[in-house]
Order: C-alpha cells, then structure tokens, then sequence
C-alpha cells in the first residue's frame, strides 16, 4: 500500500468520465455531460471525457461540447462480459486504466464510469492502491429510506469473502461517507444480520460487532433487512456476497410490484380512470424511489475517488453519479478517511 | 439419525395447531380453525389444537369448536424472546415440545405453529431427527413471483453457515418439495449468488453448483437477487443468513414502497378521487401479493411435518399455513424426500 495524503483543494474540481461503459455508451453520456454543464452546483467543474478520440470526437463537435470537454485518448474499450483479469492484463490503454493513471497522477480529481465494475474495481485497486489501514475497497450504494433519509449500503459486491477486520473498516468507511459527503453529524451504523440480539449471525459478523462496539462511531448494533430503508440507521455494513444480493433482491421487489401495479391499473376504464387522475401523485412517487436519483456507488478505501454508475443508467442517473463524485472531492472525503484510520490504528 | 420411513396415509389427515405462538395467539388461531372447518378441500381433516387447556377449553366451547377440534393440553408457553437452548431444556412440557412428540408418536401427521422460529426448529430437530441424508433442517418460503408462479425460497433462516452440501441437500429437497406439495413435473433448481456465470461467488456456492451440474435434478445454474421473482425458476438456494436477509429486504422493500405510494396517494384531492377509482385494482393488486396468502414456511429435513407461520399473521395467513401442512402430509412430501435423498446416496 502506498499513502499519498491528499492535500485540501484549492483549485477547480476537474472530473473524467468515462465515455464507453454502460448499456447506452456513448450517447447517454454527452447527453450527461450536457446536463452537469447546465448545472449550477457544479459551475466551474472541469469536465473531461475518456474514450476513443475518432468515436467520441465527432460527437462532442456535433453536440457544440468540444470546447468545454476535454478529450482524453484511450485505445480500448473493456468490455462488460470480459473477466476482471483479462481485462487488467490485457487492456491496459482501455478507457478506465487511462482515467485511473489519470487519477493517480493527479491530472484528474475523480473517475465516473458505468463501465464493469469488477473491472474498474481490479484496475483502481492495482493502480491507486488502498488508503493505509484498508485491506480492500468497497463499493458503497445509497439508497431512500424513511422520512426522506438515505441509507449508505456497503459492500454491495466487491468482495465476497470477508474477515471481520475487513466488515471494521467497510463501517468506518462508510460512517466516515455520510459525515463528509452527506453532511451527517454523527452517522448511525448497524451490522446486517439475521436478527437484533448479540447471539444471532455468524462468526465473522459477531466479532465484527464487538470491535465496533469499541470504535469511535456510532455503532448501534445489528440491523435486519427490514431495517435498511430504515430512519433510525444511516449506514449499514455487510459482506459484498450479502450485500450484492440484498440490493439486488430489492430491484427485483421494486420491479416485480411495480409491474403488478401497472397491470392492475390497466385492468379496465375505472381503474384507468383512477390511475390518470392520480398520476401526478404517483409520478411524485416514482420520482421520490426513482433509482437514477440515488446512482453513483462511490468505491470507498481507495487512494483516488472514482464512482460507478449503474450500467443502465439513463442521463440524468449518470449526472447524479457526477454529483457524488464532485461532493467527494469538494468534501476532501480521502482526506477524511486517511485520518480516521490513522486515529483507528493509534488506539 | 433414525429413519422410520412413514408409509402413504390411509386415515384422514390430523393436523395439531399451537395455540400459543405468534403475535395475536390464541385469538387468530381460533379463528383460523373457524376458517379451516369451513373449507371444502380440508373437508375430513381432523384438528387439534395443542395448549394450556385453562386458557383454551373456554374459548374453544365459547365458539362452538369445543366437538370439532381436539384439545391437547400444554403445560409451559415458550415466549417469542427465548433462546431456543433455553426452550429446548427448560420448557419441556411447552405446547412445542407436546406438539412435536406427538408427530413423533404418529398420534398427529403435522403441527402448524406461530412461534418462535429457532425453538421451533431446535425442538423438531431434537425430537424428529432428519431424514438420513439431510445433516440440517431448512426452513423454507414460497413467494409469489412473475406470471401467477410460485418460488420456493430455502434455507431463510435455520443455518448461518453451511456447507456446498448442505446446500446440494437443500436444492433437492426443494426440488422434491415443488414436485410434490405443487405438482411440477421437473421443478428448476437455481443457486443464489452475485452473477450468472459460473466463476462467480464464494467457494461453497462454486463446490454446490459443480455438484448440483451432476445432480439427477433440474439445476439451471446461479441465478441473482433479480431472479427471486422470475418465472424461469421453482426454487432458489442459498445459505440461512443470505436467505433471512433477502427474505427481509424483500419484506423491507415492500413496505416502504407502500407506504410511500400511501402518501402519494393522500396527497390532494385529485390523487384521493384517482385513488378511490382505482381501489378495485389496487385492492386485487394487494391481495396477489398479500404476504398471507403465502403464509406457511415448511421446515424441510425433518422425520416429520412441521410448518411455521409468520408471528404476525392473520387468521387466512394461518390458515394457509394449515394448508401447506395439508398438501405436505396428502402428497407424502416426506417419503419423497427419503427416496430423492436414498437415491442420491446409492448414486
């Protein structure tokens, strides 16, 4: 590991995108690109954009964006089905190695790529290394919860095995996320388990506990799926395997009883009828759940921000994920983290 | 292990219900008999209703039950909040553990019980024993899912860590469950995991799917959290931990999305008028994916029927519950799982 302490920002946020990961490349991503130029929370950000200059080039002229993106050559395109190890070997001129050196050499503040997260998470890693005291990085997701709050969810998939140590610092990570990034006093954080006494769960997850128990956060013990658009937590720490499949389960339930739905008010005049009248309320509610508004996964513990969006993520769920990344960097989020560990490992 | 193969059923079906588990015992559980009396496809099963007969000898003469359901008298109640090692030594002569003896016994075919679920469990193992073959219990779960299908969701709760065989017992004891309590020719057996492709996941769930490639049922692979609702799979296997907590998050997910949609729905006149137009809809929408009506979790592995209703179930949830005992004991689930585990083994 090597830990080059981030210094405070001072001048402008610069963030790379890249243009070829996702189910709608390019195009989903100058439409993004358009989006975060209009936006006043990031007046004066510095955009640039990662890709094969003869594809991306022609289409940044077209949109008039040629002269307020930057253009950064890359050769390859990663592919979503290629295997992390390929794509590590084998692509090293591929857009998200080239916006990683980027990043490690500080031309770049952050990386945003919808491209294959095992990739970009195997290339970060080897290229930007882990903050000191973090053994492995973790990709963190928020989410709405109750009363307006949102939950962050971490690991959501980046590492299936994990040691107590490593669920120890996933919560540091995190309470260290929602204080920087999200302005959290004192972030709640739970551990996922299959019940609320100290007795349930496994080993790993018992330990993990006890040790929180003793950390400078805000450990509030276990929570239970039911718990995770929860109020009363703001962070909740489990593996990658678990926590894959807990926000998976989720799209699929979301999806399954929105398709129910339609269905239902489809089911004859009356309920047509009911549903016209009642869609600009139920429009409020599908924007208030709508999963572009809570894109972008920032990939925690490494020494660089870099954010994945979703691959199916339309334009303005890839602006969203811009936003997370200019928050970290605006908020010094690495810096912050370097120093908690710090603190962790002197105790 | 003991083994005593149960021979196809001759008599009418006995089916024991425990008076004393759940939120709203015994008062739903009255209620629920009241239910199944009436219902045509129970007609000619005998029930008994096993309890401290204080407590339910008055209510059962009060509703005119008293010559239709049996009582069985119970000393102790095991609270929701006990430990299932404190249950399991202290309260032996608990409506559980009399329950259990006399499915042990043969004097009943199933008990149906709304209690606690590690008690439940530990005492059915400890008294019943598993089939030869099965080294552990699971607990299973059907839930509604695309296209008017049904999956059967399993382990989701009894064991925290397993082994790549528990779970190759518990993908054929699946398969045998649907086979048999839901008439599918050729049920097909999915392994939950973090991505379709084979390279995919932890090293238990990698030795599973091997073993499972060579298994005599229909294994169609790892399938994801999305996956949960599809109508391309009968039965879905992870490990008690992974499974509580997706079951959880589903449960989560659901009534957060109700609850919000609720509110939206509230909010003006115009969403209230749309709203009560589409009532009809909405109350045919709610009632295909009311959790009561897939009420019953049966704990598959045992020398014996035993079925778990949620603690929070209503009167029809309980019912339900005594249906899925019923199906289970008419279709002599247990004999099938003997031969489906015997063979496997000859094999």
């Amino acid at each position: 590991m090597q830990n080059p302490r981030p210094e405070p920002l001072t001048g402008p946020v610069r963030i790379l995108i890249d243009a070829h990961g996702g189910d709608h490349a390019p195009g989903v991503v100058l439409d993004a690109l358009t989006l975060v130029l209009a936006r006043e929370d990031l007046a004066g950000v510095s955009f640039g954009l990662v890709g094969i200059e003869e594809v991306i080039a022609p289409s940044l002229r077209e949109r008039g964006l040629d002269d307020q993106v930057q253009l950064v050559p890359s050769q390859d395109v990663i592919e979503m089905g290629d295997s992390p190890a390929v794509a590590v070997r084998r692509k090293k001129n591929s857009s998200i190695h080239v916006g990683v050196r980027k990043i490690r050499d500080g031309e770049w503040d952050a990386l945003v790529s919808a491209g294959n997260t095992g990739a970009l998470m195997a290339i970060s890693k080897l290229i930007l290394k882990t903050i000191t005291g973090i053994d492995r990085p973790a990709i963190a997701s928020l989410i709405p919860a109750e009363k307006g709050t949102r939950t962050l969810f971490l690991d959501v998939g980046a590492n299936v095995d994990c040691t107590s140590d490593h669920l120890v610092q996933f919560a540091l990570m995190g309470s260290c996320y929602m204080q920087t990034a999200e302005n959290l006093p004192s972030p709640r954080v739970g551990l996922l388990n299959i019940g609320s006494e100290d007795i349930k769960g496994t080993d790993v997850v018992k330990v993990a506990a006890n040790e929180l128990a003793e950390s400078p956060i805000e450990f509030i013990g276990n929570v239970e799926g039911t718990d995770l658009f929860s109020a009363e937590v703001d962070v909740v720490v489990c593996d990658g395997f678990v926590g894959n499949i807990a926000l998976k389960t989720m799209e699929g339930t979301a999806r399954f009883l929105a398709d129910n739905m339609k269905n239902a008010l489809l089911s004859g005049m009356r309920a047509k009828l009911g549903a016209w009248l009642a869609r600009p309320a139920l429009n409020r509610f599908k924007d208030r759940v709508n999963p572009s508004r809570y894109n972008g996964a920032p990939l925690l513990g490494l020494n660089g921000v870099v954010v994945k969006s979703h691959g199916s993520a339309d334009a303005s769920g890839l602006a969203n994920a811009i936003g997370v990344a200019h928050r970290e960097i605006r908020e010094g989020l690495i810096s912050r983290i370097n120093e908690i560990m710090a603190q962790w490992h002197a105790s």
